[in-house]
C-alpha cells in the first residue's frame, strides 16, 4: 500500500482518511450546488469536487474535518484532481486525529530542543547568550511546533526549529572553516532570525497570517522583541544593537524586506546560511517525487525552474 | 551687503565670518601641503584652498572653528570654490558663536511647538492621543531642534519640526477634502513618522549617521519605540499596531526602506504628505537661487532633474 | 430594501432592474448554449450565467438591454456570480433607463461647472486664462459627461470634472501653504492635465479606448490641442509652452507616460495631486464596501494591495 | 602631414587653425588664472589649458575663435590632453573661416535634396505625400544644415538629412523583401521621425537643446506639428493620426521617450532602421580611429562597450 | 471554400481533416470524462472538447491521429474552440498524411540551400568559408528542416533556413549601403547563428526542447561546435574566435542569453538582423489574419502589443 | 617594522621596496611632466606622484620595476597617497625579485594539489572523475598559479586553487548535513567552474583579460573545453552534459553571464557556495585592516557597503 496522497499519481485510485483543508461552495453548470474541497494528509494535497451536494453535505464537510473517501486521481487544468467515488466522517471508533494529517519534520521535538539548548551552551559572550536563553525560554513551546512558513520551504510542524537547527550544523562547519566568524554571533542570529514568525503566523494548522503578520511582518516585530528582552533584562551593549541587525538584515536587501542590507559580517553569512537551507529543503522535497530522468514540476519560490535529476543518480 | 555666502556668484569677493564644516589635508603639486576648507553660514556653503599652510595653520583651521574671511569665488570643475585672500580665527571679541552659522527653520520654536501641541489637542481618540503626547513628552527637546535630514530637504535647525508641522497643515485640509480619513491617525502618523532620525542623526551641527541610524535606521527603531512607551503606559489595542504599520509604511515601498507598504487609507496618505513636502521645500530653495528664465542646478534627490523658472514668474 | 447590487454579498438573493453591460455566448459542457452576463447598476456590476438559452434569448439579452431580475449570489473562483432564477426584459412601464444604471459622481453637473468657471474666474495672468477658459468652452460638454477612466478611478459620470475639482481644492491650500507656487498656473494645468481623456475615451456608457486613444493616448493629444488653440488665440508667449509642459509631465516619468518628467515646480506638485485624488478614489470606494476589521479585496491598480479598515474606526 | 586633430595621438605634435569650442576659466594651484579651452576641427576636438593667463587673453581666448596653435599631446586622466607652445588669433588673410572647423555630412546636401525629393516623388498615397511635402518644404533649409544629434550619432552639419536618406535606403530594400510593408507610410514616417529636432537643437555650432526641446521634446512637437500642417492643408484623415503615431512611437519604449510603442507594423520598422543606422553611424567613426587587433574607448550611447577590430579586417 | 483552419471564424462551421496536435481526458462536471483536443492543420490550429467518451474514443483519438471533423466555432473565456458535430479517423483512402498538417515556409528547400550555397560561394577569407561549409555540410538535412522555435516565429517546417535566408538579403543591403562592413563575417554569423536550435529542439511536428535543449541551450552549444569543427579543420585563426563570439553575442544582451554583448561590428548588426526578421515574420503572419481597420490578438513575443491594420491599406 | 604597504596609514613614513604595477606620464600645472606610480608589494598598493622628472625617469620607473622607496602616506580626494622624498632603482644586491611583490594565498601550492587530488580520488562515478582528472592534469600549472580574478576576492597568485579548495570543503560539510546531494557532482562542479580563467586572464602579474577572455568570457570557453576533453576521452555520457551545465549555471542567472540558470540541485548549491567563499575572501580581508567599532571603506563587489567590526570582537 502507499504511504499517503502525496504518492499517488495520475489514474490511481485512493482510498483511505484525509482532512479537509479548505471547502468552497460552488454552482455548477447544471445549476446545482457543489463542493471544491482541498484535502490534505502528512505526505501532500490533492482538490476534489462533491458534485450534487445536500445541505447537510455542506455543514458535514467542512474545514478541519476527518473523512474516509475513494476516488480516482484524473488531471484537470494540468493538476491532479481527484473524482470521489465514495465519503463518509470519520468515526471516533476509525483512530485517527487532526496532528496525524500534518506533515511534521523528520526530527522530532526533543532532538531539536536539544540542538538548541547546546547552541546556546557553546556562546562565550554572556550578553549574547543571556539574550538568546530569554527569547527561547519565552517561546519555547511555539518554536518547537511551528512551520517556518505557510508554503515553499520547512511548510510543517517543527518546520521552524527544524529550519534552525540545520542552520546552525551549516555555521558550526563555516565557523571553522573561517575562523574569523564570530560563532556566538553567528548562532544567535540563526536563532533569533525567524522567531518572528511565531507573531506572524497563525499557527501549524491551516497555516496564515496574524493581523500583525500582514501589517508589521516578522522582522520589524521581531527586532522590537529583542529590544523589550534587553529592556527587561536591563542589558543594553553593542550587542542589544548587531542582534538586532542581524535579524533585520538577515532577508539581504530591502526589495526583499530588510530595509538595512547586512553591514556586519555574520548578517551577511546569516543570509546566505538561511538561502542554502530553505533552498535545499525546497529541492530535496520536490526532487524526491520524481524519478532519474525527470523535471520536477515548476518551483514558485525558485523563480519558476523545474528541477533535472539527472538518469545516472540512483 | 549681501545676506551670507549663499548669495555670493561666481566673480563676487565675499568678506566675513564662516564656520569650518570640514577641514582635510593634502599635498600639492609642488609638493607643498594645503587645507581644503568646507565653510559655511546660515545661508549655504563654499570649498575653499588654503595654501601653503604651516603646522600652526593645521592645527588652528580645525572643524567648528568660526573665522573670519576674504576671497574671491571662482569656478573650478564647474562648482563654486572660494580663492582666500586672507584668514584668522574670530575672537571672543567679534560678538560671534556657532549657532549664528547653522541654517534654521524660517518659525520659530514657540510656533512649532504650539502647533504641535493644537493638533495632539484636537485628537479624539484618547489611545491614540496618550501615545503620541509621551513620544513628543519625551522628545520635546531634540525635536525642535533636529534637522529631517542631514541633506536634501529640511537639513537645518529645527527641520524636523518644520517639516512636521507644514504636513500636519496639509492633512488638515484633505481631511476636510476627504471626510472619510480619520484625522487622529494620519495627524500622529505624521507626529511619529520621522520622530526616529533623533536616534539616526547625530545632532544638528555636522550631522552624520549614528552607529544604530547605520544598522538599524530610523523606522524599525521609531517602530520598536512606540512598542516600548505602549508597554510603558499598559497601552495593548490595535491602534499601536496601526500606529507602527503607518511608521513602518511611510517610505511607500521596500526598495525605499518601508518592508510592508501602507495598507491603512491613512497610511497611504502620510507617505504622499511627505513626499509633497520634502519636494516642496528642495523646489523652493533651489528656485528662490535663480532668476526668472533659468534652470537650477541638478537636485539629485529629484532624480537629477533641474528645474525652470518661467520668465512670466515675478 | 439593499441599494443596489453593489451592496449585495454571497448568499443574498437580488431582484431587481440591472443594466446588461456585456453578454457572450458560450458551450456548456452538456453541449448546450449559454450566455455570460455582465450586468451592472449604479452602484456595482456582477456576472451571471444564463443556462440552456434560445435563439430568441441570444436576440434579446444584448449589450445595453435593462432587465429585470432575481437570483441567488453564490461564489465562483473567489468572485461572486449571480445564479439566474427569474429575468425579463424592463418594459416602458418600468419606468426605468440607461442612465439610471450608470455610476455618477457624487457631486452634480451644475456645482461641477461652478467650481470651474471660479477657478478660471481667479486666474491673473490673462495669457493663461484665455487658453483655459477656450479649451473648457470648446469641450464644456463632455468635460461635465465623461468619467476620468474606464476603470480604477472616477470611473463614472462627470468622474473628469468630479476629479479636476476635488484636484483644485487640493491646490488651492497648497498655495496657501506653500505662498511660491504659481496658483495661476496650478489651477490651469489641473483643468487641462486630462481633458485629452475626451478623445481618448468612447464615451459614459460601456466606456473604451478610441483609435486615436490607443495610437496617440491621450497626453500627446492634449499637448496638441494646446498648440492649436494658441494659434487660433494668436498667442505665443512662454504660458503655451508651460502649459504643454505641465501636461505633458503629468504621468511624473517616462514609463508612466510622460516622456519629459515635472521640470517645473507646478509640474511636479501637479503630478502627485492627481496620485491623491485618484488614490483617495480607489480607497474610499474599496473600503466603503467592508467591515472595520477587514481586508478589501486586493487593488489591482494600487500594486494589488489589500487594505485594512482598523476596527476602531465607527 | 596629418589630416585634422581627431587624428593626432598621444605624444604627438600638433600645429594648425582650430575653432575654440569652450573657454572656462579656472584657478591654479599656485593661485594664477587660467584657461581650460575645448580646441575643435572637423575631425575631432581636444582639451587643452592656457596657464599664467593676462586679462588681454581672457578677453581674447573665447568661444567661436578661431586660433593657431602649436603644442604636444599628453595624457591627463586616462584622456589626451594639449600642453600649448605657441597659442594666437586667426588673422582675416589665413583665409580660414568658422564652417571650415565644423564636421560634415560625407555626402553634399544637393544629393541628400535630391534623394529627400525622390522619396517623396516615388509616394503613392496622395495624403501622405502632400504632408510629407509640406512638412519638408516648410523646414527645407535647416533640415539640410542641422545634425541629428547634439553628440553620439550622426552630430555633424547635415547629419539630419544624412541620417534620413541613409534610413531610406535600407526602408527601399525591406520594402521589396518584405511586399507588405507600406513604402509610402515608411518612407513618411522616416523623413518626419525627427524633424522636430530642429525645433529642439539650438544649431550646427555649439549645438545645444532650445527651451521647447527640454520642456517637451522633439517627438511631441513633431506630433503636434504633423496636427497643425494636416489643419492648414484640411486634410483629416486616418493617415494624419498614423503619421503622428509613426512619430510618437519611434523610440520604441516608454523608458526610451515614447509614450505609446509602435503598434503599426511600419512604426516597428521605422524603430529598428532608426536604430540601425545610429549604431552604424557610431561603430563606423569609433572604429576608424583604431587599427585592427585594437579596441575602441568605450562607446557612451552603446552601452559602454569598447568594441574590437580584428586583425583579419584590412 | 476556405483555405484551412486558420482562416475560420466564430460562428463558421468547420468541416475537414486535422491532425490531432495534444489529446487530453479531464472529468466534466457531470462527471464524465471528456477529451481537449488542440487540432491542427497547415493554416493554424483550434481547440475542441470531445464529451462523454468512451474508452475506445480514449485509444483512438490520440496525439498525431489524422481525422475527419465537422464542428462549429464558439467563443470561450476570449478564445476560439470548436464544438464537435462529427468525428472520425482518417482512412488510408482518405489520401492525407501528416505532413500535409504541417506549416512549411512558403519558400522551398532547394531555393533556400541555392540561397545558402551562394552566399558560402561568395565568401573571400577561406577560414571563414571552410567553417561555413563544414557547419552546412554536417547539418544540411535538418537545416533545411527545422523550424526556428517552437513558437512566435518561423516556427514551421524549414523555418530555420527560412530565417538565415532572409537575413541574408538584408545583410546583403546592408554591406552594401556600409561597406565597412565585413560581409564575409556578417554571412557566416547568419547562417551560423541558430544552428545550435537543431539540438536545441526536438523535430518539426510537434516541437519540443531535448533535454540538452533545457540545460545549455542554443547558443553555447553552437559555440562549442565552431571549437569542434575548427579542431577537426585544424584552423585556430581569430576568424574561429570571432566567429564564436557572433553566435555568442546574436541576442544581444546578458539578459536575453548572451553573456556577452556583441563587442564587433558585425555582431551588432547581426543582432538587429535576426530582430527585424523575427519581428517581420510575427507582424506580417498575424496581420494577415484581420482587415484594414481592425487591431491583431495580442502578440505575447512583441510584448503583448496588438497590432492595427490602417483603413487605407488595401 | 610593519609588515607591508598595506599596513600603513595617513601620515606614516614608508621605507622600502616595492613594484611599480603601473606608470603613467603626466604634465603638471606648472607645465612639467610628472609620473603616477602605482606601487605595490604582497599586503597592498599605493598611488604616488614622481614630480619633475627627467626622460631618464622616465624611462627607468617603468611597470614591473622594483624600486626602493621613502616618502610620506597624505590623503588626496579621500584615498591614501603617497608623497616620495626619495626613490631609486633596486639592484641585483638588493636581494629582491618580482614574485616577493605578489600576494600570494595563506595556503601553499602542494597542499593546494593535495587537497584537489584528495577530492578527485573520493569520487565514485568514473565518468565524472575521468573528466576531472584529464581538465585538472592539462591545466595543473596555471591551476596552481593562477588567481581567481583580476580584483575583489582572491585576486593573488595561487587564489584559483585556494578559492576551489575552500570551496571543497564547505561542499564536504553540506554533503553530510544533506545527503541527497550528489557529492561526486558538486566536488566536479566545484573544480571546474573558475577553470576557464585560466584563458580569461593573463596570468599572475598585472593580470589584464585576454581577447578570448572579453569576446567569450571563462564559461562559455570551460563549457567548450569540457566537450573537447569528454571528445578526446570518447565520453559521451549525460553525466558530460550534467558538467556543462553547472559550468554554464554557476553565475545563477543571466544577468550574472548564466544563460541557463541552475537546474540540477547540485547547480543550485554550487552558485551559494561560490558565493559564500568569494564574500568571505572579501569580508575577511576588508576587516581585517580596521579596528572593532570601525567601517571598512566601501566594497564596490558587495554592492558598495560599507561594513561594521563591533567593539565586542577582539
Amino acid at each position: 500500500m502507499k504511504r499517503g496522497i502525496g504518492h499517488y499519481q495520475i489514474g490511481d485510485t485512493f482510498e483511505g482518511f484525509v482532512l479537509i483543508k479548505e471547502s468552497t461552495k460552488g454552482t455548477a453548470s447544471n445549476g446545482k450546488p457543489f463542493l471544491t474541497l482541498v484535502l490534505r494528509d502528512a505526505t501532500g494535497e490533492i482538490e476534489a469536487k462533491l458534485w450534487d451536494i445536500t445541505q447537510d453535505d455542506e455543514s458535514i464537510f467542512i474545514q478541519e474535518q476527518i473523512i474516509h473517501i475513494t476516488g480516482e486521481l484524473n488531471q484537470f487544468r494540468g493538476k491532479a484532481q481527484m473524482r470521489i467515488n465514495a465519503i463518509r466522517i470519520a468515526q471516533t471508533t476509525d483512530g485517527v486525529q487532526v496532528s496525524d494529517f500534518i506533515e511534521k519534520a523528520p526530527v522530532d521535538r526533543e532532538e531539536l530542543m536539544e540542538k538548541l539548548t547546546e547552541a546556546i551552551f557553546e556562546m562565550e559572550n554572556p550578553t549574547i547568550q543571556r539574550i538568546v536563553r530569554a527569547v527561547v525560554k519565552k517561546y519555547q513551546e511555539p518554536l518547537l511546533l511551528y512551520p517556518a512558513a505557510t508554503k515553499n520551504h520547512h511548510e510543517y510542524a517543527s518546520g521552524l526549529a527544524h529550519h534552525i537547527t540545520s542552520m546552525l550544523k551549516i555555521a558550526k562547519e563555516l565557523c571553522e572553516l573561517y575562523p574569523q566568524l564570530n560563532q556566538d554571533l553567528l548562532y544567535a542570529g540563526i536563532i533569533l532570525h525567524d522567531i518572528g514568525k511565531i507573531k506572524e503566523l497563525s499557527g501549524v494548522v491551516s497555516t496564515s497570517y496574524t493581523l500583525q503578520g500582514k501589517l508589521l511582518g516578522h522582522i520589524p516585530m521581531m527586532v522590537e522583541e529583542i529590544g523589550h528582552i534587553a529592556k527587561e533584562l536591563k542589558i543594553d551593549g553593542e550587542e542589544v544593537l548587531i542582534l538586532q541587525h542581524l535579524v533585520l538584515s538577515h532577508h539581504g536587501k530591502a526589495e526583499w524586506g530588510s530595509p538595512t542590507p547586512p553591514l556586519v559580517r555574520e548578517a551577511e553569512i546569516l543570509h546566505f546560511i538561511d538561502l542554502i537551507d530553505a533552498k535545499m529543503n525546497m529541492l530535496n522535497r520536490a526532487l524526491d517525487k520524481v524519478k532519474p530522468g525527470e523535471f520536477t514540476e515548476k518551483l514558485f519560490a525558485m523563480e519558476n525552474r523545474a528541477f533535472y535529476k539527472p538518469t545516472f543518480e540512483e
